[in-house]
């Protein structure tokens, strides 16, 4: 390829930028004084501490060069993603360089004090990551774990069609499970509505100490799997910097223009054949213009460039080479005796927001506005009386989400994301207004597919949750519907994107962007088909881990709940949200009004289901989840019936946060508050969705802890029924009932007598499910009456006091 | 491809087998009666709830029948994986037919009323799951989360030279990140001494309600990614089964041939280019065989045919086509009236453990054999005294891993995983000896790469993790050694191998395996360089929410401890062990007699770090973890120092599994041993390496837990000093101290004036590092000096019965 994209002069400007940049990551790796090398080197100079990853960084200098040329010439807008590991001194370096940096950070300054400051803060205590951390503006994107640049990339050009992402994505992260799929990204990827992902794929060769597969691979081989995946690569591939600046320019142009024909030819010509999209393969050697060779060992193109290649302190005889080093990127051209980048060389930086450190794209929340959003309460299911039949929570949601997918139609900022479970779990209402955008090859018989369309189906978790990231983080709203069990694949990600939230909402210049949700629709009680395989409840333990001030969890117990509470988390800023929901006809308990305070104040006694009015109840009877919450009703009317002199209480929560003390979490409910609905010294029989010791974890505080005796899953589940899989983990309105009589010794021999006829029951359930394969109709067709509690016409005080006498030896059993 | 590899009998015979394994397959979803249809079909013989899976099953039987035939033919050592999620009824319905079934679950019989409760079984309450489940012989992969189909199969492979795993890839399966980089796996099998894998990429084009990526991309883009990925594909594809039979039947043999010469040519002519391996790409219809139009519309061929296609409950006509359905496969030409299948078919089984559902492989335990262990004492470090400066204890580990290596080269049962951490976790030992197994190509500048080798790397936790099981589930040996953070990543993985583990734990055929080691040396507290993204201790509370019974975690506090948790690991079978370790230098405590006796009880006193012999402690400092474990001793000798009339108790914990009840964990410390390590009634400071909130859950049943104060990893972190990673979590020495003199009224003005002592250590600590950017001299060189106690020569019981009298203002302070 013999082109002449570049004038001498522009070549030569542009390996002196490179080289200003290279200069600035060699000083940010080792220096901490002496930044412009006005006198000779001294070990004085040198940090006592060197961290920081030099391998990586020339390559992505190198890149960052010549997308500002491009950016310039064809007046782009875009952003950068670093995908390698430790890509910090080039991306911090080359936003100081374009003054983005200064900007956000005025006291490290374009100056040679500046300078000092930029080369002392980095990888030091107090100072920055060596990443492109939240800290460095431009970055969307951390790359701490490696794996999820290219789904960021993609996450981030959804719906922004006149936005390119040129994302590095670095030959050991293509190792990464994610990353390996992500290139499939672009048959997801509309060119009429969205914008362009310029994937450059730095071959760099080698990871910490390995060398990596896609450099060790025929170039057939590697050019083959990049088609395969439906790409067009172009390949830079080169040592020698004024070549390699005359081959990249050309590439970069040329991967331009291409997506400019491709997205015209959608645009203008209606052009819908899915286009293969440019990309860039960059094969250059790993700490390029580094150090050669150092104690006799290959240092450039060799894996040990990775990290700090010299150590002066160590080796005095390094200080020179480094010193040599340093002075091979002849900072006096580059650099003003100020410590100021040359004119000429500034002048290739592109201007004010066109700069990649300070594209609004990258610092989302600058763009974010607010969802439209119809009424919640417009959705709402009747409920004349607790326990009135549903058709499943999430089914009804749907239309709450399909009206929000179509009044922000024309913002084009919500999307829902899963891996092809917007139908099975309940979400089919979408449907109504958008489709499933699909750019690959369609069929007669498919259906909710057009290549434009506010759900987003991949069956991989974790694309789901990387391109939903990018498109939170790019300043849109969205939410990811996924099984309860699978979720656990992403449990990485969620880390990693909730230290995010916590680190930038403390960046003054960072804007908050909308909250990550998660809806868990077919969750661990409603996996009886599936099996064993299916059923984890474990995301909310991971969940909770997590900084208290971005992270919710919610348990609607019915569509009313659900929709209030959606609501609320998709007008929420900065946070995870999850919500774990039913898609099963169930019972519904709340009418929209009482779902709302319900919803609002998070936790609260339903006295239309207790009966301890007016006096201190015997028993509190709490639930938390869609499942508990039947199972503690069905109990409380078992022993509403049979045991009706007992006082109950009956308490849900929605907002599991509730139960932490106020100084763990900002929801948390005072002591005072905590202790009048669940008693000081009462027993509590918790019905919970999860692993049951989080509630002990959450209370273990509170007064009353010692009295709860929490019911939930704990590990046992296989193919069987709805019901036995309560059954198999004590979760059953059976047990539920047995362990408050077990904690209710007043209740004496018409305890004992309950407790062995329930015991025959669950006999009876499981030759029933073993007979009939489905639940008993006494079951499957139980309603909630508190009514029949007249039924019973002793009165059981009389009968509890007949009875006291003989308590001690009903304690003993 | 015009051949003629079937002779028209061979053919028939074929396809009556194929179409025996299909009746069996819809049996198993809709019958409980009525099994050979021996009279018109009523509803009463159909199950009240139908749950299973037809769109991937008819083409697995298929396969499963083509793989018969080879295997026959060439006297293939083979096993299958069923990569498609619910492939249950085929894989079932497949060793009934070979007969495996009934051998290991004789009531299952071959014969009508064995058919019956065959059929019965299925999906339905007490039965069997719709996946290649445990229950079902020959299956070492579920399937139920899917992406792993092929890691577990090379897993299964390597040093199995003789054993080719048949790996069917589901198309859908094919769209998640650890499967689409699980094809570069061909890069680390070595053609000499590791079996083969033949994947099956099935082309089934439907997930659950939406086409695949895979089915929808142009033929040529599918054959160059499966080309770029290493591979030579073979595509069969079609619909008319006597063409497919014969297309299948070629494509299979020119696989295995292909197979046979690749390893000849590596095996008996030393070629060691790296080969490219067939595969098969079948592409034929979802839900093949089945209903064509049901209630108009197409079924066969669509994403309709995913799950349960007929519904006759709901819909009375669709009982006669089911009928219709079954019968076109002509049961009477299958089985014979007693129900079993026809002699003439039964012939095309292979013979004995050649039976893909009675290969030795897939119930690994059977083939599993001790590793040859060196004895671990002779590793040891020596510790002259408490404190005695070590070299980082997985440098010590990695000696003793290398002579396993070593010892067991000849068995070849023994393998160390990891995404390219063998170094930085320093186990570099292992190189020694060995290499990293590597079939890619190789330049002049590689360090200790070979074609085979014990140490896998590859950056894909996903991978390592997936090799691994494979590794193990057929009977052999393994560590994964791993960033603690990014263990995360298979957060999702390690949750299904523990259910598999918990299920095969109880099927009486299956034999126990080894036990998954992880070794996560690259741990939370010393990732100061790397920063936030790289500090989550978070993996250890996942891990305990799975079964007692599977799950060990320990925490070495240094190497001759962490000689002794390994040996015990490595010796184990079964569980899930999770062992966190240093790699920087740090302080020795024990010596091996001593470590022994610690690591053995797992739990217990370090008596000559406290001074309460023969007194009650006034308080109890307790520490798990390398780190903790330091900076409690550190505070102790702060304490000792200064406060020398304090009784102190320092316990330390290797096994967190001690401090739960044995109610909840068979390794659970009984309430009497607890109280007598913890006290009834002191205080006890906890320093734990993780969230601190896990040893609240693990103790709150203890009579002594209202007094336990926790410290641990409260999600702060950033890239700072290693001592000032635990300042910022509140786990440093000077915190501990002080959280100890709060519980210590009796500690006076005296402890006042430490306290105030301390805080100014933490400001000068913080201004040092600022400066410095390292740790103070005094932290980086403190050594352990329990002698030191002795400088104070004043009583200290008499001040503190001084200073009782102004306790009441101290506290209110």
């Amino acid at each position: 390829m013999k082109t002449n994209t570049l004038s001498v002069e522009q070549l030569h400007k542009m390996d002196a930028y490179w080289r200003a940049a290279n200069y600035l990551s060699v000083g940010q790796i080792f220096l901490c004084d002496n930044p412009l090398l006005k006198r000779p080197l001294t070990i004085t100079d040198i940090k006592k501490m060197l961290l920081g990853h030099w391998g990586t960084t020339p390559g992505q200098n190198f890149i960052y060069a010549h997308l500002n040329r491009v950016i310039k010439k064809y007046d782009l807008d875009m952003i950068y993603v670093a995908g390698p590991g430790h890509g910090g001194p080039a991306v911090v370096g080359n936003t100081y360089l374009e003054g983005t940096y200064s900007e956000v950070y005025p006291d490290i300054s374009q100056d040679e004090a500046g300078l000092q400051k930029l080369f002392l803060q980095f990888s030091f205590p107090g100072g920055i990551p060596s990443h492109a951390s939240p800290e460095c503006p431009g970055s969307i994107h951390e790359g701490g774990e490696l794996g999820y640049s290219l789904s960021h990339s993609f996450g981030a050009v959804f719906d922004n069609p006149d936005l390119i992402v040129a994302c590095v994505v670095g030959d050991g992260e293509a190792e990464t499970g994610p990353l390996a799929t992500a290139w499939h990204s672009n048959k997801f990827l509309d060119a009429a509505t969205d914008g362009a992902v310029l994937p450059i794929l730095h071959l760099n060769g080698y990871k910490i100490s390995n060398p990596t597969i896609l450099a060790r691979i025929e170039h057939e081989e590697l050019e083959q799997l990049l088609r395969g995946y439906g790409w067009m690569p172009i390949f830079v591939e080169g040592y020698d910097p004024t070549l390699m600046h005359e081959v990249m320019a050309t590439a970069l142009d040329t991967a331009v223009e291409q997506i400019k024909k491709i997205q015209h030819d959608a645009r203008a010509l209606g052009d819908l054949t899915r286009p293969r999209w440019p990309m860039i393969v960059l094969k250059s050697p790993k700490g390029w213009t580094g150090p050669k060779v150092v104690d006799g060992l290959q240092i450039e193109g060799t894996f040990r460039a990775h990290q700090v290649p010299l150590h002066p302190h160590k080796h005095p005889e390094h200080l020179k080479l480094l010193e040599d080093w340093m002075k091979s990127y002849r900072p006096e051209e580059l650099f003003d005796k100020q410590g100021r980048l040359k004119t000429e060389l500034a002048e290739l930086v592109p201007l004010g927001c066109r700069r990649m450190g300070a594209n609004p794209h990258a610092n989302g929340g600058i763009l974010l506005r607010d969802l439209r959003m119809p009424d919640f309460r417009d959705y709402a299911v009747s409920v004349p009386e607790p326990g009135a039949p549903g058709i499943g929570d999430t089914h009804v949601l749907g239309p709450f989400l399909r009206d929000i997918a179509k009044l922000n139609d024309e913002q084009r900022n919500f999307r829902v994301f899963g891996p092809d479970e917007t139908l099975s779990n309940g979400l089919e209402a979408l449907f109504d207004v958008t489709e499933r955008q699909w750019d690959a090859a369609t069929l007669p018989n498919d259906e909710c597919l057009a290549p434009s369309g506010r759900v987003m189906e991949m069956l991989s978790e974790h694309q789901c949750e990387g391109w939903l990231e990018g498109y939170l983080l790019t300043g849109r709203h969205g939410l990811f519907n996924c099984y309860e069990a699978f979720i656990h694949i992403i449990d990485s990600m969620f880390n990693q994107h909730a230290k995010w939230l916590k680190v930038t909402a403390h960046i003054p210049w960072r804007r908050k962007i909308a909250s990550l949700n998660y809806l868990l629709a077919s969750h661990v009680w409603r996996q009886d088909h599936n099996g064993f395989t299916h059923q984890d409840p474990g995301f909310i333990d991971h969940v909770v881990n997590k900084k208290a001030e971005v992270v919710r969890v919610y348990f609607p117990p019915d569509a009313n709940c659900l929709l209030s509470v959606m609501d609320h988390c998709l007008r929420s800023r900065h946070y995870v949200n999850v919500v774990v929901a039913g898609k099963h006809p169930a019972p519904q308990w709340l009418s929209m009004d009482e779902a709302v305070k319900h919803c609002t104040e998070g936790i609260g006694i339903w006295q239309w289901a207790s009966n301890d009015q007016a006096v201190s109840p015997d028993v509190v009877m709490a639930c938390c989840g869609d499942v508990p919450t039947l199972e503690i009703l069905a109990a409380v009317s078992i022993m509403r019936e049979h045991l009706p002199e007992l006082k109950i209480r009956v308490v849900n929560i929605v907002d599991l946060m509730k139960l932490q003390p106020p100084s763990e979490h900002p929801h948390g409910l005072s002591d005072m508050d905590f202790d009048e609905l669940f008693t000081k010294d009462k027993p509590v029989i918790f019905a919970y969705h999860a692993y049951p010791w989080l509630i002990h974890r959450l209370t273990y505080r509170r007064i009353n802890h010692n009295n709860f005796h929490v019911r939930g899953y704990k590990e046992e589940g296989t193919i069987t029924t709805p019901f036995d899989m309560t059954v198999l983990n004590d979760l059953d309105r059976f047990h539920l009932v047995m362990d408050a009589i077990d904690r209710l010794p007043q209740t004496g021999d018409k305890g004992m007598d309950l407790k062995q006829q329930l015991k025959d029951k669950l006999i009876e359930h499981k030759q029933y499910i073993d007979k009939n394969g489905q639940d008993m109709p006494e079951i499957r067709n139980w309603r909630w009456s508190a009514g029949r509690a007249a039924d019973n016409s002793r009165d059981m005080r009389q009968i509890l006091t007949e009875q006291r006498v003989g308590l001690s030896s009903q304690d003993a059993k």
